[in-house]
């Protein structure tokens, strides 16, 4: 994997992708799947929307960090399953044949077989609200990948799901006062 | 348009679509886009990101409501039109001849041209984050809609949109413990 600069790194969360959830608790690897996220600024600053119903949200907590992994459409059916069973009795790196590679900065796991791995700290917790505040602080991105493996997906809540590769639109001159730099 | 029940107007916002937030101030109406969202629970709970730089924000805190609208791909341009001037010298409904109806249960209005129109009270601001979030509490569809004017579109970040209507995945059946009832 090569290195994603990080004011890119948004750039893979604001498309409104399914994503996973790496976490180490100090004694083992756990993944989970989230569609509730939400970028928060340019620096990749983002936000998950979790709890105590997830088995992650402890090693979150305790932690302090994550690997927040992009997922392609050939990940689509892991990834769903994934999100449909619990770290507290599955070892789902093994269950479910995705690697674990070690991260730059963090003891979280990067998931080798995702397009774009990026490392967070935990900067903010709102217990009011369930929603956990992430700063990305290193990105990662597979760039030998092609065809599926780089459309993202999206999940529309009710158990399907949208692949991008439906008609591209650009609109980078009427928005260019607005568009951050180098991207 | 026809009633939505609430408890499915997740749906329209859970794929991450670049979204259309109307506002009325006590004199005038006014509309921003916004691509920074995420679902917060089945209820239609949503949150947003904003803050002073967008003149609608002063309304939404004002009046503690506004529409969220969700744009299909026929209104692409038009809606990237509108988040790329601003509601402080620009009528935009009347720019880019959009048309506002009366909602139900808010004075912001419900933008005809949507697929769907959600009517939310502001329940609550995390300042420190600028955060708004948003309780739905009455929405809409238009249920005569067909082809583009169903697909939905995600902003990447970078001034490209992608639109749905690659490939559909169906994992209901995978999900179904997890999946709210009635969707």
């Amino acid at each position: 994997m090569k290195n994603l600069p990080l004011e890119k790194a948004f750039l893979y969360i604001e498309p409104g992708p399914v994503v996973l959830i790496a976490t180490n608790d100090g004694e083992k690897n756990n993944v989970m799947t989230i569609s509730w996220t939400m970028v928060m600024d340019f620096s990749a600053k983002f936000c998950i929307l979790t709890g105590s119903w997830n088995h992650s949200f402890d090693a979150l907590m305790k932690t302090k960090e994550c690997v927040v992994a992009v997922p392609a459409a050939d990940m689509a059916k892991k990834v769903v399953q994934i999100g449909s069973c619990s770290g507290s009795d599955t070892d789902k790196f093994k269950k479910f044949k995705i690697t674990a590679l070690k991260a730059d900065k963090v003891k979280a796991p990067l998931v080798k077989e995702c397009l774009v791995n990026i490392e967070c700290k935990v900067v903010d917790y709102i217990s009011k609200h369930g929603i956990v505040v992430l700063q990305g602080i290193a990105a990662h991105i597979d760039n030998k990948k092609r065809g599926e493996c780089l459309r993202l997906f999206h999940a529309v809540g009710d158990g399907t799901f949208t692949v991008d590769g439906g008609k591209k639109l650009n609109y980078r001159k009427i928005m260019k006062e607005k568009l951050p730099a180098g991207v």
